[in-house]
């Protein structure tokens, strides 16, 4: 991970601000005859787009995204496909808003990043979070709607399993619930739960962490490498480089601490289909290479920064004063972290599937 | 990371095998002119090194390193300086008992990188671990030595703060206590009670997890870079790239997943010294880059896999068994984690203050 | 360098083809509150612009460049100035005629890239060369437009020393002569010789090779490190990518292997401002580390590929056939390739110069 | 290429200087399972050794190498083999004679990279050049021979074809009787030619140029990719890499420049297997991707710097003064070259092809 360049064979480099003429993304390293098409990939940003309930901000954009090159018409197949050179993609920003920015201007938002980015850079882009806005992970997603199609045989999926304090019930996870409700959560129950429960905060004015789980299923055993391009160590920073992300965990995560080293053993017997695990403690990960179980991650997403309160702060003047951020706002980023998570870790998967395959072979 | 080197500007290559002939490091693009002896290295070794207490695996091994390039007498000091070229450390194995493998040669451990480098590679160092054995860590150590050359304003620390359940007290922490009991525990108290407490796991040959925490005081605002350079996203893949850890968090970490807006938000006043925060929820970090607050980050260690207690597993040809793992081992190798937390995060800030004053000066 | 990427600090990845929707490139990790507007990037990609002469392809492209990201207005100059975030430039395609591509689409062109895509990749881009086109070189000079900025103290330019096998007189060298023909060629009288030459092959339909030097001024001793980022390696690497390019040297170049010891050592003594050299065959580069002098490279570019005489080769198909390029080119490829060799060495100056500071400070 | 490592897939790291401790380097990122000796390394290290001949220097080190890391016995086949973890070589320095360095210490000797370390690093390692010393590219020699079991069906030499102001006859290139001359001459009359002209030189205390020539053959069409990870960029960075190299060629090279169209174009017939072109002036590369020719580089190297006759330069201190280079040196340094060469791109070949398969698959 190189700045705004992420990926060693499978390569994705994003730009753009949150209220500048457009945001985009670079795939490089893809090879070449995937068939690929803009329609694909707007499938996958349609559902991190905002506005598509009460329950995120209201921000309209239509996030269309267009294929500036890297693909074209296979003269064997007729298909649209991959051609190995660098996929652009591009989305234009239409929603900016000629907005009155001089309330935050000059006001540090506590939990954002305007204080870090006037202290590295010496100014920062004030105009909806510039760089460090949550906008630039449509770029992420638009990327990982390529890296799903070179990795055609593994399924990445994502979902809300708590928010607040509150966790959903595991016994009742389906994967089906997880369209049927504005939050990706699994367990039907706990969603119809956390309708009210973010009404009310989000009525109020404030705003809740969440946290994220991304399972990867059918990836083959051998993928990743010691030892600092492990799996888990990749899929670590590809979370935590997410807005707002502030813990990453794998497999029994945090709880492995708690455990025995009789209780996290995952056992093996010889099954039908070859070598089986008898547990998944190791959330598919073991030495940094995937058992070929699912890969089981989960990410911590603090709460929006952006609330009704008045926080104290400073100006870049160094005054003492105070801010509340209004506008439109996610009470809980969590939610739309959901398909970004999911694409981070099928770029992470992506880059492995053809890292192991240059090392070692097909 | 790009296999087994790491860092951008302030790069480590880490080589060998637990049972080879050595292992060691090269640590390349240190500044000139620093100040640099193998027995400053020696020191941190030493504090890492196995069998100073009952509580760590009895292998002996002096971990006698060598430093065998980068280095010269200054003309102008007569001190002992870094060149800026690459620093080769070496350590011999002086410890590899020709041991009786044919137990574990063609059986693989749960828990351990065994069956996954079989899968990756075709074969496996299986001569303890080879590649995939802690040991290599003390490479790392020695490498994290240098990188506290670099960054001499800062300070980082590491600590256990939980193990098993048990979590310490944080109200009294206190830095001294590290260095008086072999936990590397600041909370006096907690300690007397790990040691009961582990005695109990290693004399029935089981073994536990643990957390622990590093804190980089005097980090001054603006390391890290935005969006896939974050300096929490480089501390993540660098933590989660140790043995056995199977979670990293900053900050809050998961806990801000409960919090509200309100509460996650660390308010900014001016102080007598500049800009100050009110809290740390932030772990030192925001939008990817240092507030100049500690960075504080904790990552999860899973039980030493290695265990009395047979468990079942399968052999390289495709048949049933059991293994119980004899020998030397940790029954909390998080203890022995903890000097390695801190050379890592020392070795990353190394790398974003140099990567720093490469994009913005000074 | 690494696929469509080149550079470590100061990056810039590249994409776009000769007939698709647009060309274009992230400059990465420039530093920030650098002024830069689109007017100063566009200055540069006029002078490379196609169809200026009678000597370069018709083909009749504005090159208009617009900034997506990366500048905002400085609120304390009122400049518009870069932020430290990824700059991405994008050049549209205008003149993409819908021509019949039925006579090429099917056959290698001899010294085109065209077998060695299809070989690699299972198909290619013949629209216009796609990817492999000169087309794509305009993204280099607005990168390198970039690059200037960063390196504001150091000037480089390059010249056309040699068509065919015609030399320049350097005793006639003035650079004020480059921008009085069409062939950024510093000797007056060689360009008036030129005119003819090339009228003569171009209403031939043939095509000519040529040689390029680039000079440096301004550039600090220390630039550049050992071992594997030489500058003089980079600048290699960097002018090689050139399409066309097959040959690079660096001060005396090839001719220094008919130098004894005593005539190729550049000899010193204590000038009115410090160190000083009493001749550069070293071309301003010792130990891959620049000496304080001009950094001197020259580079050979092949004669377009693309020329009326049939020429005899193969189909997709594995038969034998003949070949004719008819259409818009360039009698002599090398002419253009001159504020793209600039473009390059300028990118590589920005690299070093921000890696160099990251490393040892100042 | 990134300070003291280079390469993608297939990664060499190496570290050491002159007259330390020892030479070494780390090989990263090679497939496991190829077996792998010390001996075999040797082989290739005992081509470059010096002291062979009375054309080389005096200087006696056996270059013995040993394999750190990264083999072991196959438990299947019971050769030793790679097994995908890092393979550090280490060479220990064993004639580092004590000597009186007193007279170049303090003084920059011109050619060399005195002047240019110290102005970067504020000191330099005098003692035997340092990391600047030829001495290195032993390092280079044994990585090269890892690389070569990579490629196996691949066929790297090299050779040297010019000697100052002297051409081989290519009408009489035998590669059978580069074994059979202290020169790596192809042209058996050239040979004993060079013999008598480097005597005369090296008797006067000077020293001359040379220009190698490597070529592999074997290479499959499809290794290198656009455009920044281009086949002939990564090889003219690796042989620009190279001590006192001051030029790189690929194919027809700088004579491209003085073709036309029609005589620069490889055409192209379907012969008995397959493709075939009926001339390689591209040198086995187009567009950056091999053709399947065989690739064709060529590279200047400098006269050794180190001669009898006095020149002036300046010392630390900023005094004109004058210097000699006593002791032990190469009359004709591109000699000892021609190893390093091939090493060099039997590493970049090696590299290739794993991010080709990578990419592309098997």
């Amino acid at each position: 991970m190189s700045f705004n360049t992420f990926g060693h064979l499978f390569r994705v480099t994003t730009f753009g601000e949150s209220h500048g003429v457009a945001i985009g993304c670079v795939v490089d390293g893809c090879p070449p005859r995937i068939p690929l098409t803009a329609e694909e990939i707007q499938l996958d940003l349609d559902r991190r787009r905002p506005g598509q309930s009460r329950f995120t901000t209201q921000r309209q954009e239509p996030d269309q995204v267009k294929i500036l090159s890297g693909v074209m018409t296979d003269p064997d197949s007729g298909e649209q496909v991959t051609t190995g050179a660098p996929i652009a993609l591009l989305i234009e920003n239409t929603d900016q808003r000629s907005k009155d920015y001089s309330e935050i201007k000059d006001k540090f938002r506590p939990g954002h990043a305007d204080f870090t980015y006037e202290a590295k850079y010496g100014l920062r882009d004030y105009r909806g979070g510039g760089r460090s806005s949550a906008r630039e992970t449509a770029t992420r997603v638009a990327a990982g709607a390529v890296a799903r199609k070179v990795i055609a045989g593994m399924r990445v999926r994502a979902a809300l399993v708590q928010m607040g304090p509150h966790k959903i019930d595991r016994d009742k996870w389906d994967w089906d619930e997880i369209g049927n409700n504005p939050f990706f959560c699994p367990d039907k129950d706990k969603a119809a739960f956390f309708a009210d429960y973010l009404d009310g905060i989000r009525k109020s004015g404030s705003s809740i962490g969440a946290v994220v789980e991304v399972v990867a299923e059918g990836v083959p055993a051998g993928l990743g490498a010691p030892l600092y391009a492990k799996l888990d160590g990749d899929i670590a920073s590809a979370l935590m480089s997410i807005n707002a992300v502030k813990g990453v965990e794998i497999g029994a995560g945090f709880g492995a601490a708690e455990l025995s080293g009789e209780d996290n053993a995952d056992e093996m017997r010889i099954g039908n289909h070859g070598p089986a695990f008898l547990s998944n403690h190791a959330g598919g990960v073991l030495g940094g290479i995937s058992t070929g179980q699912p890969v089981v991650a989960r990410f911590a997403v603090k709460p929006t920064s952006s609330i009704l309160t008045p926080r104290r702060t400073i100006d870049r003047n160094g005054n003492d004063t105070d801010i509340r951020t209004k506008g439109r706002h996610d009470p809980c980023v969590g939610i739309r972290a959901v398909p970004v998570g999911e694409a981070m870790v099928a770029c992470v998967l992506a880059d492995h599937f053809l890292r192991h395959r240059g090392q070692v072979g097909g």
